[in-house]
């Protein structure tokens, strides 16, 4: 059931993506193509099974999906790029910066998050300006710098910091860092369908926190083939990890245990719910 | 009354922007507010001047003038990175990534761009969500890879090509790098009030214009310690512009003529709009 949602996930993000960016020409275009491509597309899965479940169409939730698939794009070229990550692959390929140059990624980067508030604020996605303007307002205070950048900029200040991070502060800065975009997007079928967001959100925070510390434990016993960048990155650099913090099998009990709190979130939505259940558990399950 | 004008807007601004980004805290929040200082405030400027002709009030206009001076600061921000036009001072101040580093650069960049967007579609900006939306989709248009991103990449890519541009093609590369967002600014007044457009969208193409022509004209006769950054930078690169392609004194009557052009479109404001024309004005005699 998940493996066919992402499929079909991906399918209809890469077309509306294709389609949007298609307005364009130029080089920075053509980069922004290439950096919205593969991925597992799990945000926009979120997008479009919370939209389902309230009754809301692919074809009005898609504007949402694609916009946070371009969000998710441009912060991953910016921090590829060396004065941030100093990542030379991304998803199997050459990151931006090293497929053209890195004025080319810091521009892709920035016209990508451009484009995701363009696509929200379009009349297509929703016939009510109210919800699309909560989407871009919800959506620049988790991206900005009380959510996604402030976790970006946490984590860099961490790299150079004499004392290693606490519990609390890894957990706030992976909130901002990854979670807020997770939640967000958990929580957009409920925007949509101006229905109640708390079951939605509790899911997302409790799968967002679960993400990152599969991400911890996946850098430790991860293949670099099947992720498809470096791993190991993180103990090298003597980095503070929910695993250096916790053990390997208390972060992997901790992850468990938090997919367990996010299904039970879904209760009211019954066996409809069942393919955001299985994307939970694929988040600790995921080999890349 | 023009001087007056930019000092209430620059005062209105700035404590308006200072506001908003005191939201956050960290490295990143000092240096948005760090780059998001000084200036002209001449977007600004046309948003409230714009505004006020339409009977919108400043507490209201403030959001989008605020807004269009922050996604300015972050294009600002970003273009003087090393691996765009690599450049040290900025506004008499070192530039972003001397004052703190690269990595701080891009990311308050990134969120400069994200505060606009968070402005445009917060309620307290206008009470119908139709026309925050709309201010976000035709800013999303203006700024992202059909707007001022594309002129930036024509800017860059020019630098390296063989033959230097034509008058067409870089009067298409100045109307994307600085002319939409300024043609953006004047036409908020008249969207804040859902009304005619027209008047205010000609006069902001036309001063958009100007103020580039001027721009080059300033690069040539121009005086580093009044424009607080270096001078003859395009000359020395042997970069196309308009005083290479018509002569200094062409660009010069140019920029004029279309000054009038722009105090001409304001007619049927009658002298209501006498700042504007100060502004317009103001455009091709700056000396920085």
């Amino acid at each position: 059931m998940l493996d066919q949602a992402l499929k079909e996930t991906a399918d209809r993000v890469q077309t509306h993506l294709d389609l949007c960016i298609g307005q364009y020409d130029g080089t920075v275009a053509q980069a922004m193509t290439y950096a919205s491509r593969g991925g597992k597309r799990m945000r926009a899965l979120l997008v479009l099974e919370g939209a389902a479940l309230h009754g809301v169409t692919p074809d009005q939730a898609v504007w949402s999906a694609a916009a946070i698939e371009a969000l998710h794009a441009y912060s991953l070229v910016h921090d590829d790029l060396p004065c941030m990550d100093d990542d030379d692959e991304r998803r199997g390929m050459p990151t931006v910066h090293r497929q053209w140059d890195e004025a080319t990624a810091v521009l892709a980067g920035d016209a990508l998050q451009t484009l995701a508030f363009e696509m929200l604020a379009d009349p297509r996605g929703h016939p009510d300006a109210a919800v699309r303007a909560d989407l871009v307002l919800s959506l620049a205070r988790a991206a900005g710098a009380g959510g996604m950048v402030h976790g970006q900029a946490l984590d860099i200040a961490a790299e150079s910091a004499d004392v290693p991070l606490t519990l609390d502060q890894i957990t706030a800065l992976q909130a901002g860092k990854t979670g807020a975009l997770i939640t967000w997007s958990a929580c957009v079928g409920p925007v949509l369908a101006q229905a109640d967001q708390a079951p939605l959100r509790a899911y997302g925070d409790a799968i967002g926190l679960a993400f990152q510390i599969a991400d911890d434990v996946l850098d430790v016993t991860g293949d670099a083939a099947a992720m498809g960048k470096a791993v190991g990155k993180d103990a090298a650099a003597g980095k503070a990890t929910f695993v250096s913090l916790l053990g390997l099998d208390a972060a992997k009990r901790r992850a468990a245990d938090l997919v367990t709190e996010a299904c039970d979130a879904l209760t009211v939505y019954g066996d409809r719910a069942d393919c955001l259940r299985q994307a939970a558990r694929f988040v600790i399950s995921r080999d890349s």
